[in-house]
């Protein structure tokens, strides 16, 4: 497995802690786990500049000897590699499985618009630093690993439609952009983390009203986490704009989904289960 | 000239102010401000339910009386009630001017995108309540009734070629949209407030990665004021990485506009000076 970040750097404690309980999961030692130097690089807020990133994530991903490419962490810089990063991919590329979430639905979006490899919406290493996160880094691992369908999100192993994940803002900041993947007939699962509600409201107004996501089987909504009050008070939480925005474009309403920033956060394969 | 909120509300104090302001440069009272109650409606964070935003935009875009409808205030609500706008402007609202920016942007988007009325991005009544503000206010007034040219952006006098200008975030939210107009040959202004950097340059990758801003003539930054410090500090400013994104996509970078949320904010009509 190997580990670059498109986005904002990790500290080695990190990689030392993710090692560690694989470990700790593994004992024979089966699972290794390669962090690009990379992912230590500090430029400003970036894990390096947008080359030294580009260049890790093109290098593990035509590694064939690498199954598995783990983004390390989110925060943003993604969309600013992406067009860097797709045209290099080689044959390697094509056999892989990518996992990441926020920042890194940019890529993992891409890809699957491309069908380069297999992309998962799930845990990062970063995530090893929440409280109780070593859950969500082994939930991750096995699934990488061991296909461990306990790790998927529960809705996804009862539908037999394709299925997408993302972080809401980055979905809105995908829109009208060549790197947003045809979502016809697919569940389209939304988190978010850190915006106000009118932000939500802004973003499903959105990306509802787009003909790109009208044609989606439906909407589930994720976990909507560390919310700013609103002054004056919104009025409406984030599930009431999402059922609204769902009623108001015709876009199925599904329910929630087990997704977030937070370590419950389950994974959720692109395209069909 | 009617007043309507599309997004948040204002205070009867604000209509007052403004009617001073007219008063004071036109002693004949030839320039009659007509505000719809609406204006001062509070539903939460909006100027009344959608319902009302909706009525009151039509009731003035369809009245023969009313020359131009001014958008009061900003802030959210635009992309709520915009579908329900259009499909009821009837023939007195081809025959108007429209001024706003901010979130009243995406009215603007979809008026000039379905070539309803005259389109300007200009300082609105609320700016009255800014330090200095009677000059903001005052500027929009001149333009709307005698359109003085002094009120205008001043390269927009110096070109020939169509013109658009928004607010950054709410142009990346009309991105994928119905309501984003075609942007052909277009010098593109883009201002934003109150967003980190990160957030600039994210929402600039995204418009300038679309083909529907590639297409643009090229791009003008208006002023990016109260940016949130960045930590950690993100190395570069707005001018950077605009400057950046331009050259990336080929789009021509024009310069600096003379716009932005601020009371030198100048008048840019939509499409040909």
């Amino acid at each position: 497995m190997g580990v670059a970040a498109s986005g904002r750097p990790v500290t080695p404690d990190v990689a030392e802690r993710v090692q560690a309980l694989a470990r700790s999961i593994w004992p024979d030692g089966r699972v290794r786990i390669s962090y690009h130097p990379q992912c230590f690089q500090e430029q400003g807020h970036f894990a390096g500049s947008d080359e030294a990133r580009a260049d890790a994530l093109v290098e593990l991903a035509n590694d064939p000897a690498v199954d598995a490419l783990w983004i390390a962490r989110g925060g943003w810089g993604a969309a600013r590699i992406v067009d860097m990063v797709l045209p290099r991919l080689k044959r390697a590329a094509h056999g892989k499985s990518y996992m990441g979430y926020s920042d890194a639905g940019t890529l993992l979006a891409a890809l699957y618009a491309r069908g380069i490899g297999r992309q998962f919406h799930g845990p990062m290493p970063v995530d090893i630093v929440r409280e109780g996160g070593e859950a969500a880094v082994a939930r991750a691992l096995r699934w990488l690993v061991d296909q461990d369908e306990e790790s998927l999100e529960a809705s996804v192993r009862a539908t037999d439609k394709p299925v997408a994940a993302f972080n809401l803002t980055i979905l809105s900041h995908l829109m009208g952009t060549p790197w947003l993947p045809d979502l016809s007939g697919h569940v389209l699962m939304l988190e978010e983390v850190g915006e106000y509600v009118y932000r939500i409201d802004r973003a499903l107004a959105q990306v509802t009203s787009s003909p790109a996501v009208r044609v989606a089987a439906g909407i589930r909504l994720g976990r909507c986490s560390d919310i700013p009050p609103n002054d004056p008070d919104f009025g409406r939480d984030e599930e009431t704009v999402a059922r609204e925005w769902c009623m108001r474009s015709g876009i199925q309403w599904l329910g929630r989904a087990d997704i977030g920033h937070d370590v419950a956060n389950k994974v959720v394969p692109f395209g069909r289960p």
